[in-house]
């Protein structure tokens, strides 16, 4: 094997790749870049067996010539180094070529590596196949999705069901849910075909699928036990999360005793301002309603106390007080994206529902804490 | 006590007045920032035990007011707590007041925090004498020496002694020197006075003064336990450290046997592209010179090889070869602050100078490491 190719355009490519390759691997192949050069592209492969990702780097894209003076071929190559000096050297042109079955030396026009490499054979085998129910998103949707449920997913392995973010289609209905089991975030989307089907997609895949896209349209494919995300030139792949997703429609309140409409940044600004006395294990603020005003406040016995009066809030009910934790409010806001927000409220004790004034798209679910006094 | 502040005013003053207070502290009351208002200033103070600062805010500057409708009185208030409060709020004054002897209301026209406090005779005594032999230093300068030699101190606290920059004063020049054994940055300095003094002061203190100079003029004050340096409205203070500095002077050799000038930027950057493939611990690089070629290598047993010829260099001399911890040349090469820089060797397994073409104030040592094959 041995190809020229453009610096910028492989350390691109090398660096979607990258993400796949975790720090430390239980297996020392998987701790490489596959690189296989073929007819007219050179395709790099990347996996931590639980997300693969595969890209591909043709020959040239409009016009542009990418890949020069090649020979078809592949090798295994450190990713960590790799990646570091790819990143680390100025020209516009590097070498890679394999030497022997062993080593590997990369080029420019000053200075020269040699890195001890293994044989493409020792890379596992990896599912890649591409089948099942396919649906398309524009870039912009998807990112959107995301940042509108991920946050809301549980970060603790011990419960890895509700680590995946539930994607289920109904006809022309996909809902998106994610629960840590204290807070709930649904987000329904529209799209133009039908569908049947659920699926437990890890988060942290869909997080990091979201952040590599920038403008187009992602294809994501559903089969039994993978999810796969094609996107340009470059495929992800990733297991799916086994188990039954708890049934997050019996969190939503269905009437309400009272509801708040609040401007959200002086909201969150009022929270994160009262909130400087709590500990980050119980940042628990208190929201106290009336007609006249809407207060927030927090007592920490050891440091004092701080309370702050928000402008530009209509409420209309009976004084009511509720606890909660300030993270999970303020995620919330922020996840609804709009200039107001509105709180709906059950009672001091019940979960209660954060939407936006004109997008009932997005259903989000709090757990309240009981009140100190 | 009693006042209203500009918040801006306030937060700069804090800020610079934490730098003292650390995260934990032996004491519960240098948690705290002292707040003293005096009868036409602010007085905020802050401390560690080993580096106090002190710093004023006067009433008005510059026909500008600060601090208005205000009660003379002291109180302790926790330093971590006030900073974010202040820090957070976002109207242009705040009102600060004791409640009591254990709380004080801190407020804006949205919010008000009540923090609990402790009284201000509860703060322990501090040596806040400043007398001794006193030297000034524009802002420019002063920044200038602490680049040039805080980096070659130790920061082992096993070696309390070479944790601190020497500071050397004979008539009108001021040495400063700072190692950690394997290397050594001695800079002098001519004032305009004359001087006889030795001082070891903590590389931390020096760094911190230096980054606080924005313009102006320093005034450093030593004496027998102590430095004081003097700066605008703040004032800090520090213990030096007892014992007595390695004599750095027998590091430097007189006669050389070889002489290499090379242009810094290029070989920095071939340093640390070759040095990609060696561990953080062993960071060790060759470097091979004949009158033709100057040539940066490095070897890994189990990563691979890496070496790079270096263009714009003058040797003259026999072929010569020596290896070295990468990471101290680079620093060495970044303090001269020049565009091509002089190596001079003794031997492959001699200290050599690092030094500029053009400035012979500062003078670089650096320890070789035993060549591989």
């Amino acid at each position: 094997m041995k190809l020229t190719v453009d610096r910028v355009e492989l350390l691109k490519t090398l660096t979607t790749v990258y993400i796949a390759i975790g720090a430390k691997s239980p297996s020392p192949a998987l701790m490489n870049f596959k690189l296989e050069m073929e007819n007219d592209r050179l395709v790099v492969t990347g996996s931590n067996n639980e997300m693969t990702i595969q890209s591909v780097l043709p020959i040239s894209r409009e016009n542009k010539n990418i890949i020069s003076d090649y020979e078809l071929g592949a090798t295994l190559i450190s990713a960590k180094y790799l990646i570091e000096i790819i990143r680390k050297l100025d020209s516009s042109l590097v070498t890679i070529e394999i030497i022997d079955q062993t080593i590997v030396k990369i080029r420019d026009d000053k200075s020269e590596f040699k890195l001890n490499s293994m044989r493409a054979e020792e890379y596992p085998d990896l599912d890649l196949d591409i089948s099942g129910e396919a649906v398309e998103f524009s870039a912009e949707d998807f990112k959107r999705i995301v940042a509108q449920t991920a946050f809301a997913a549980s970060t603790k392995e011990s419960s890895p069901i509700i680590t995946a973010i539930n994607v289920k289609a109904d006809n022309d209905v996909i809902d998106f849910s994610a629960t840590d089991r204290f807070r709930l975030s649904k987000k329904k989307f529209k799209v133009s075909d039908n569908h049947q089907f659920e699926a437990n997609i890890p988060t942290k895949t869909i997080v990091e699928v979201s952040k590599l896209l920038d403008g187009g349209v992602v294809r994501m494919v559903i089969s039994d036990k993978k999810v796969v995300f094609i996107y340009a030139e470059t495929t992800i792949f990733s297991r799916l999360i086994g188990g039954e997703f708890p049934n997050t429609t019996r969190m939503i309140p269905l009437s309400f005793m009272c509801t708040l409409k609040i401007n959200s940044e002086k909201f969150i600004e009022a929270m994160q301002r009262v909130s400087l006395l709590v500990t980050e294990t119980e940042s628990i603020v208190k929201l106290t309603l009336t007609e006249e005003e809407a207060v927030v406040s927090s007592r920490s016995e050891q440091i004092g106390s701080a309370e702050e009066r928000i402008e530009l809030f209509e409420y209309s009910g009976s004084p009511f007080t509720i606890s909660f934790n300030v993270n999970y409010v303020i995620d919330a806001i922020k996840a609804a994206m709009s200039e107001d927000v509105i709180l709906s409220f059950v009672g001091e004790t019940s979960l209660f529902k954060v939407t936006s004034p004109n997008d009932e798209s997005l259903v989000q679910i709090v757990t309240p804490v009981r009140t100190y006094n």
